[in-house]
């Protein structure tokens, strides 16, 4: 049994971050499925996926660790040839990753109680985002 | 065909890691699944998961790096509501990842010979842990 | 519906970048799923895979990146054991992971037009890459 769904999503500024559990929610419980899993996929290559407590302590910290780590002020190859000032969002959401595969158990994500499905946009313009939501299992 | 399985795990201190190997292979011959996936997933926000050649040296250096790149001293605003001193082992946990999934073949794990998978714990004081393990494929 | 087949790369040195989109979509197409994942896995503890705008720039940064934060330079754990010189490829690997899932629909990858699939060597020789391609969903 494969069910998917797309989620669209607009987001406004470098390291905005949604909170996705009740999207992925809804999508499970329309599918039917009772065991198997479900996979979240952000298209393109400057945002990601995870999950994190999602409270609005973390959601700050988390863009500022990935600012720190790579740094929007370094100079990167990719802008040489493309100047679009967005290298370290390329990095910082491959260094996160566009992919995230959550148990689906009697119907539920097997989630922790302060564990939340997010988004973080890494690019420095708004962006209209597609994810992918695809679930696999029984019925 | 769909086989889940829970892991339960008591971890002691700050950046203490297990080998699954042993267990995820174990649940993936109860299962009867000759190809296919399993999937295990970190239920919770401070610990994570992923493959490593196991052995004492990498166990130090993997905590080493991780408290490096987000350190435990730093003032994270996570702490400033919540002042339960892990602000750093959320950012970790979310960095490496909660889900991990790897193809079956014949019954058994596609691993490499020094490839196994690990938990890791980024909290800063013993926890219970429930890892699940889905396994989807072929009889 | 499962299906598998392996892809072999020849790497020559550390932080080579391999685009996968082809292999893995002429995969996808052999095994006639039109909606459900496919799952690509490296084999091995040294190398990774992600997805990346595909370019010369991002290519350089990205082991650039993984060098700063994981220098080569320094002393690691795994040195004292093992003096392979390649803690820190063992490090890179894992932060960045072995495992990519991403979905299928209508018998295409759901990838963005400047979103590739790529494999990294993380190791400092070359090396001989198996990756397992893992279709799952329906015809």
């Amino acid at each position: 049994m494969v069910y998917q769904k797309e989620i669209n999503l607009k987001t406004t500024h470098h390291g905005e971050m949604y909170d996705l559990n009740t999207q992925v929610m809804s999508i499970v419980k329309e599918s039917g499925v009772r065991n198997g899993i479900v996979n979240i996929f952000n298209v393109g290559s400057t945002a990601a996926l995870g999950t994190i407590e999602f409270e609005p302590g973390l959601s700050k910290d988390m863009i500022d660790v990935l600012d720190k780590l790579i740094p929007p002020s370094r100079e990167y190859e990719h802008e040489k040839a493309w100047h679009d000032g967005n290298g370290h969002s390329h990095l910082q959401a491959t260094m996160i990753g566009p992919s995230l595969t959550i148990p689906i158990k009697g119907g539920n994500l097997m989630l922790g109680t302060w564990q939340q499905i997010f988004h973080i946009e890494c690019d420095i313009k708004p962006r209209i985002r597609t994810l992918f939501v695809t679930v696999i299992g029984d019925c």
